[in-house]
């Protein structure tokens, strides 16, 4: 590879899994990017793929995030299959972090006071955050003396006003439990707003937007002047859609029933994050909006149901991202369904109408890029705009790499 | 009084309480009204008010609401201050009810089967539904013979959507504990939806609006073609916009957090139905929207901070269900704080500009009466519609209890 100092190891660290991508930055380029999965199990697996080649899967050890991550920059290094040199040739490496709390509005160079902060926020994010740090720990090992930077995801949504992050709760939760609205998908939301201000031909901290986030997890933000005014999740990624296993927003009391029914805590947490949304109403048993819009097209009347809650809730946001945004520049639609559902956008603009858009049914069609979906007519612009948080990820680490 | 059969008593039975209004409908004119307090206490009290008379304050033996009616039986045919020359001059009581589940989505006539369904749905009202019974048993024993009307307080709501409705939970928890969205102010909802219809001069089933109740308890509907398409309340009265003592909408994780800090259920109910919306945010504890206001003006940041977070909720919500219902005829504003609160509408219509929304200054200025406040220019019209529960309530008793 190139002497230029712009290589990037992005790494997303999981409870059981470790995700890699290689980017050389001054041409954007994506080297090579893979996974180990099963971290900790007797089936761990590495996945390694270079565009242009084949998959390379084997089994390896990994008793451990450690161990996962060695087996990963061996094979970068492997004379066959390998990308770099040596390891000295990585510059930074940016990783994905959950949950900052209040610590963080931008991505930041890992020290140990950043490590400590990661540590005090378990709490906050107890799945991702120990997983987080875990890959950290394990990079400053594998390749000491190498910068780290913590891309953290709830960051770009701290520029949220008290009076959209403060729920009208005693004052105490906030001040002592740290319970607020921190908003999700941050990393997704700040690329895709930079994108959408560069597709738009308008200075980023100009851009008025209301970015829809549609995946397995489903976020959508009120973009004014480039910056987060208000998101739909919340405290923790539970708020605000219908999503894959999600049930989003409800009445707080349904939780004060649910465990006055006799489900623990813990019961009704597995319930509404694993075994709600489109799972548990589409009659499909299945998470996956492909098969919901299958079923509800063979005229499963679950199904169908599921579409209306799904797109009825995301109409309901739009309509109030767009009033609280003073009307934005653009409705923007990414993440999974977003850029690659024709369906799902046609029921959620369906439903815009009285904001003025109108829907090109054959632009629509469109999936996977860039592009504008409504009619020349259409008084409010709505788009497809592919999210890349491996690219935002490895964009802030290279800035900070920088020293910018 | 005229011998003619429209003299409607209305109840509104609370647990400590019993307030009435006998009402002539041929002429829609309020007779008497009144109540009796702190019922079952040594300071049980009747207050009896009949318009251009001075209010009477009487303390009373009131053990339970029968020994109450009673006394207000007793006071209305009181050769001195009374109304009614005889209590068979009452032709039917209409009674509030909170909470029939789906069974009824208009007013009913009482029998056995009314009775059942409202105890049936006393686990869903468990601070009303037992009182509101008490109040019909005790007419039931006081007025023999006489027609008593349920006027329910879901029922205007039950025309919602099953999308709309359903949260996205396992099937179960509608299945077998009725947990959905029920929606309250149902006949506030109503009397504003057909009050403004008509102050528009449009045919009711046409109506499309959004109806912001704004209260103590406050709720905001979204009125389809005269029905109601989604409301903000939920299971509870607890859903919703931040209101005077109840938080409102919150990440339904915030309750797991809670819990897991050691909070008792009934703890967090009583902490977010009884101690938290503005009373806990706006630094006076107080949960007058009056108090709040005159904070603000004199510099409290919390004041002013708990005003944003109000506005911000509800201009969401009108802005969704704007969208929602395709583009409203009007916004109205009702209740005691949407018909009297001059600042609030000025504060929520300033959010609502990317709707087409001009306040015109000087119309808001008016309190307490049918009026339209934004401008000519407007692209919507906002207007004020002071609410008549009671009349509502008067209105159903009198039209079923003429068999219509």
């Amino acid at each position: 590879m190139s002497d230029q100092k712009d290589t990037i190891l992005v790494i997303n660290s999981g409870s059981s899994s470790l995700k890699f991508m290689l980017f050389k930055m001054s041409t954007e380029t994506m080297v090579v990017k893979g996974l180990v999965e099963r971290i900790g199990t007797p089936q761990a697996n590495l996945v390694y793929q270079r565009p242009g080649f084949d998959k390379l899967e084997q089994p390896i050890q990994a008793d451990d995030h450690g161990q996962a991550l060695d087996k990963v920059c061996a094979t970068l290094c492997d004379p066959g299959v390998g990308v770099l040199k040596s390891l000295s040739e990585v510059d930074a490496v940016g990783h994905r972090v959950l949950h900052c709390g209040e610590y963080y509005s931008d991505s930041v160079a890992v020290d140990e006071n950043v490590k400590k902060v990661i540590r005090d926020c378990f709490e906050l994010g107890p799945l991702h955050n120990p997983a987080n740090l875990q890959g950290i720990l394990a990079c400053e090992k594998a390749l000491p003396g190498v910068m780290n930077v913590a891309v953290i995801d709830t960051a770009f949504h701290q520029t949220m006003p008290k009076y959209a992050y403060l729920y009208a709760l005693p004052k105490k939760f906030y001040d002592e439990y740290k319970i607020r609205k921190y908003g999700f998908h941050g990393t997704s939301h700040k690329f895709v707003t930079y994108a959408t201000a560069e597709y738009l031909g308008k200075p980023k901290d100009e851009l008025n937007a209301v970015i829809c986030h549609l995946g397995n997890g489903s976020s959508i933000s009120a973009i004014k002047n480039g910056k987060v005014l208000d998101t739909s999740m919340g405290l923790t990624p539970l708020a605000g859609l219908v999503m894959g296993t999600r049930c989003g927003d409800l009445d707080p009391a349904v939780v004060l029933t649910m465990a006055r029914k006799g489900y623990s805590i813990d019961e009704i947490d597995k319930i509404m994050n694993k075994q709600s949304g489109l799972l548990a109403i589409n009659g499909v048993n299945s998470s996956d909006m492909r098969d919901t819009e299958a079923a509800a097209k063979a005229g499963n009347p679950d199904a169908q149901n599921a579409l209306d809650m799904f797109a009825h809730r995301i109409a309901f946001y739009i309509g109030g991202y767009f009033t609280l945004v003073g009307g934005p520049d653009a409705i923007v639609f990414t993440g999974g369904i977003g850029e690659n559902s024709v369906n799902s956008r046609k029921i959620i603009c369906e439903r815009l109408k009285a904001l003025g858009v109108e829907l090109d049914e054959e632009r629509n069609q469109q999936r996977g890029k860039a592009c504008v979906i409504s009619s020349d007519s259409s008084k409010v612009k709505c788009i497809v705009m592919p999210t890349n948080e491996e690219l935002m990820i490895a964009r802030d680490t290279y800035r900070i790499f920088q020293g910018k």
